[in-house]
């Protein structure tokens, strides 16, 4: 499994993914689901990835590839995050294209999906869910978060705090909370987790940060939500039969 | 689908079902999930529905008939709440030795579960989840609830605040804002809520209420919690990038 959640507010977006991969209880490892394209002043693209490890690296790695070759479907000459999404869509496809029969002739699906967040000069930031068949969902006014992976034990917590007009602070700490809510529950997300908080119109990234299996801030951080929700309950009206 | 909990404390059991049944999200209806057996000062046994409505009803059915004629295999008989999880086992196979290759040519599987809770004269309180095959399991005290349905946005709540000494009233309260959390986020979840809390030793229910839409206090614990967990948001400590 996986979990990674993008959030889009007025002030900017927040990124972030989780580091575990499985192919069985019995196999598991680590590896960062989290890739940053950023040319500071014209465009910070960031990619999260869910599904299987060998999918959505060759579609990070052809994108790279194709970047650095700066044609026509480089990442780099994008005019808009619509466009970069049509990229992605691309080399999903390519990929697919290559592997697709011989993943389905060993009853495996080509499953990679990923959440695209950013801005390129000229837009306003903009946030995608892209599916494994290559299509793709933006974020609204409406529902400003897109999930993927294993989305359920961190729904409730975003869908009671994030609004669009949440702050870049405060949508960070939901998503960390998020994360928490999960992997207490889902022993197939793990640490360490990457987060990314990207301020509208910045074109760079300030704040990206790796918070590993001990981490100060994320522990007080479990400890006080857990602590400040029971202490919730404890004003909660009793209930009358 | 359908939402239930059943939650196993030193000072007795928490028992709440949803009342949604849906074929497509074009066909839901209302149904109790909730059936009490009891006869004051001997025993109160409660059985919350999860799955196939035609078995579930079958299986209720065939346990109120047989409890009627009050032979061997009646839960009025049987002398602890391990052999009542039997009964209602045996019901199931029962209805799906007569349903089930029915059911398989159309299909469609007997996917009938329960969860099991009361205190019969002469044990503690106890509390089971019966699968569809039939075969159980009993809360513990290292996992004292028991979630059948849509579990997963209504678990953190109860994974943070329920231990085995938490107090019937707390408990009740954090199964409804596990309710609250559940029906936000999944429409197959729905009004009108049955919660049971069954004091233990007391052999008899005295505490059980019905909430309908629009119910005051179910809709001011829904607010009180949203705006408290809120607060606590408010209160946690930001991160120093």
């Amino acid at each position: 499994m996986t979990y990674c959640v993008g959030i889009m507010l007025d002030a900017g977006l927040i990124l972030a993914s989780d580091s575990r991969t499985h192919a069985e209880v019995d196999n598991f490892a680590c590896f960062c689901k989290m890739s940053v394209f950023e040319r500071p002043g014209e465009r910070v693209v960031v990619l999260l990835s869910s599904g299987n490890l060998a999918g959505t690296q060759a579609v990070i790695s052809l994108l790279k590839q194709r970047g650095a070759r700066d044609g026509g479907s480089s990442l780099w000459r994008a005019e808009s995050m619509f466009d970069t999404a049509m990229l992605v869509s691309d080399a999903m496809r390519d990929v697919d294209r290559r592997d697709g029969q011989h993943l389905a002739d060993g009853d495996v699906g080509f499953n990679a999906s990923f959440i695209l967040g950013g801005q390129i000069k000229g837009e306003p930031p903009r946030l995608f869910r892209i599916y494994a068949q290559g299509n793709f969902i933006e974020a609204s006014l409406e529902t400003p978060y897109i999930q993927t992976g294993g989305t359920k034990y961190g729904k409730p917590i975003i869908d009671r705090v994030i609004t669009r007009s949440t702050s870049l602070s405060d949508a960070a700490k939901c998503a960390l909370v998020s994360f928490d809510s999960t992997m207490r529950s889902n022993l197939s997300v793990g640490m360490p987790i990457d987060l990314l908080c990207y301020e509208r119109d910045s074109l760079k990234v300030r704040m990206q940060r790796r918070f590993e299996i001990g981490d100060a801030y994320f522990s007080a951080l479990g400890t006080q939500w857990s602590e400040g929700t029971r202490q919730v309950f404890r004003t909660l009206p009793n209930l009358d039969w």
